[in-house]
């Protein structure tokens, strides 16, 4: 018997799988037994991967478990990677900053003030300059600094941290310092990064000063999911600004601050509206 | 006993109705009773008006007749509005010129050239400067002059030469003449313009020279559905371009023709790949 | 005698004045005979109105009061409005809120973080809820409520903050509060206001409920000059935001907050930097 | 004694020479003798390489004769280069085209119908089929093959071309041959290409497929002189569009026409307008 609450709930399923007929009427079917009413839905066949992906918002009375057991069941079927959440659920996120403010503060305003789904659970930093921040917005700081030879110490409190804290989310908000590829490895999926350059243009260190030196027209930044390939981690989400001659690389550096943070936000709100799904080297965003 | 050809063929299929639990499940069940395979999906259910909305590309091996069978069948348990077409299908469209030429020119590049899937049946004109493009393009040129005593014939001869050719789509690429209320009713949901402004701002004429007057930043374009209700009519795609103190009316006019052209280029587009699903005054666009 | 100190100091001047030959030769002159060396510098004559508009950045060790009594020597000849200032010198600016936060934290964060060259001398609001956002950014914060009866008191009270604070720019960003006809014709020319649509697109209340109504596929923000004519002033800077329909009312007002802070911002800098000149309705910016 | 016209003459001058006081005066000084009245000019000094650049419009009755003498009697104390041409008139163009024919549409059309100031005396291809668009247009039409063994010869045809037809700019739009270092260095700043990609991204071949490959989330295109080192000459302009993960690399090269055309036009038309200046590696854009 089949247990529901007295109010609907709003749930976000997103699923990819082998592409094969059948899949939606399946997944429908499932949502239909269940009470559920469909709000928004998205689908896409990626002809390259052969996989298919799916993300529906569904209104239903069912409970968590009834939802859970049905979904498992129907799993194997269709080889189903799926994942199911209350829509709107804040995600429990972690952001990294050395000493740049900007992305720290575009993300903890937008978290108050702009209805981002994220509950900022830590602000973690190898430097103390940011801590006023954090506390003004009533994010707890921790500082951790990084030498050479503290690496691999600071980085176990990193995770400590994520454990402890169940983060669901960090995002390295101009960090500065690269992670190792075991952290990489064991938070994959799980790490968003701000580059700020218009990848695959200008890799590596000062892209504003390359950028600058090439006289490009417009610079860009880059949010992109963390693997243990530098800077060549699935992208989420790119914007760029027009610039011209007259800037100057320090110019190019403040301007550079107004499009990281506009594509940092982006990428992160959809990633936690479950919105991006990972297709190889590829994102899917449903947008 | 079901029919079906040797080759599956690509269907797109889009319907709006009352909003309501089981859409999407019935659907998906009818499409995979004919052996469909989803490619793309989208849905909305739009809580103003209380209707959905999807847009489903499928490919199968069920003919026509079936399929059709099979949505009337349907249709009346959810009221129904839908659509049915092979995707990629050029639509028959006839396009309204007076003396411009760069939307005619960009339409009949991009059928040519980038797989705009329309069939351009006819170019109307209420002068002839336009007939050597026309000819260039291959676009069988009709010359109806309109006067304010002719204007009732010019556009019978208009609605004879929709029926004579079949024609499913009108594009108004800066026909500088307005159509009677009654021309408008009858060709409802079927006539595309593009007027030259950032609508609802500068609605009426000289728009550029409003502009101009005003100091705007940014001029744009937009293109709509046409309703008795001038320059009111449901906006399917509107852009705009950067401009200065520096440019004269004529600079904002000749800049204006290329977001004009884009504009009405992205509009044609989706209307003819089916993507554009009324809702009241508002489209529903599945980009 | 010249007095000159030791080193160069970086000035801007502007001016406008009846176009006429000789102009940039006069001033050219009268630069290059205190020593100074040209870094950047553009004019432009409006052939609507007969102006001529010309900003110029110079380096030089002469005296302000040299320059000034240069200046002011040649300016009957042309008729001359001018303004000298030094390059980059923060402007004295006062910011009136009333509860949304997103301009104020942008304009004080900018300021603080990316070389925005203005000093937050106030903050005067009608409510207190951003008291200790002002407080964070070390902002004095002013609270002058506003009601029907006490509006004549409260603007006397800006006033007296604007004289006592030697303030040169006051800034409402999203202070939802009416100026007296007559405030704005004491502060004309010094006022920036925020509109939270493209004007002249959804003049008035409640412009993205408009949006939504309206079904139109960009939102936009407009930073102007306020004058006694309500949305009718000068436009400084425009922007918009690409939205769809599945955007809800609220969307739109997130979404909207974005588009909002960036226009402000833009038009604060250039306002700060003296490279916006009136130019009767419109604005001459020297980007 | 000094000849002049009974019209004035609407000039454009530019130059750049070793940034030092004074220019700016003297060069205004010199169009002052002349009766010239300034209608738009722009400045820039380059800290890094320590050029100025200086673009001025000028309505004045004098000759070109004296103009040309009073400038070449200033240029030696200033070290100056320069270039003056009459405003707005059409530069000698000829366009290198290959098969696809978008941007040899739009140039044409521009030059028709919006005003860009070139005059197309030469279409050359190493393909037959754009030249019923050339006839269509009037450019005379140039059939050049290119194979491996007859390399050298097809560039010594253009070489002729360009001398016999006064050629001022070559227009390499979409021409898909690598011109030789010897034909590159001998047009140097003559020649514009536009490069399917946001530059430096995708260097090299097929960019669309580079780009859908590394899942990017906007494409671009960008207009550059040609010099001996491939894709490195000095950018001019840069576009960008949106895309998103339900496009496949066909669907790219159909956007990135878009993107490319625009881009292409507009370099060539700032180019013809004589506001482009060359900085090194980098151009001054004085738009």
């Amino acid at each position: 018997m089949s247990h529901t609450s007295d109010f609907p709930t709003h749930w976000v399923l997103t699923l990819s799988c082998p592409d094969r007929p059948g899949i939606v009427h399946a997944v429908a079917g499932l949502l239909a037994e269940h009470g559920g009413n469909i709000t928004e839905s998205q689908q896409f066949g990626d002809p390259d991967s052969g996989l298919f992906f799916m993300r529906v918002q569904v209104t239903s009375t069912a409970t968590r478990t009834d939802l859970v057991t049905a979904i498992e069941a129907l799993a194997p079927r269709f080889d189903l990677r799926w994942h199911l959440d209350v829509a709107g659920r804040p995600v429990r996120t972690l952001v990294m900053v050395s000493t740049a403010a900007h992305c720290l503060n575009d993300l903890a305003f937008r978290q108050r003030s702009e209805g981002l789904p994220i509950d900022l659970v830590a602000a973690v930093s190898n430097h103390t300059v940011l801590e006023p921040m954090a506390d003004f917005y009533g994010v707890p700081f921790h500082h951790v600094p990084v030498t050479k030879d503290t690496k691999a110490q600071a980085e176990a409190r990193l995770l400590a941290l994520v454990e402890e804290l169940d983060v669901e989310l960090v995002v390295l908000a101009r960090y500065m310092q690269i992670l190792s590829d075991d952290l990489c490895r064991r938070l994959e999926g799980k790490v968003i990064n701000i580059h700020h350059s218009f990848l695959p243009s200008f890799k590596g260190a000062r892209p504003y000063a390359q950028a600058h030196a090439r006289g490009v027209k417009l610079i860009g930044a880059t949010a992109h999911y963390v693997t243990g390939d530098l800077d060549e981690g699935p992208i989420i989400e790119q914007d760029v600004e027009r610039v011209d001659h007259s800037r100057a690389v320090e110019d190019l550096v403040a301007l550079g601050q107004d499009v990281e943070r506009r594509a940092l936000a982006r990428a992160v709100r959809w990633h936690a509206e479950h919105r991006v799904l990972l297709d190889g080297r590829r994102t899917i965003v449903f947008r």
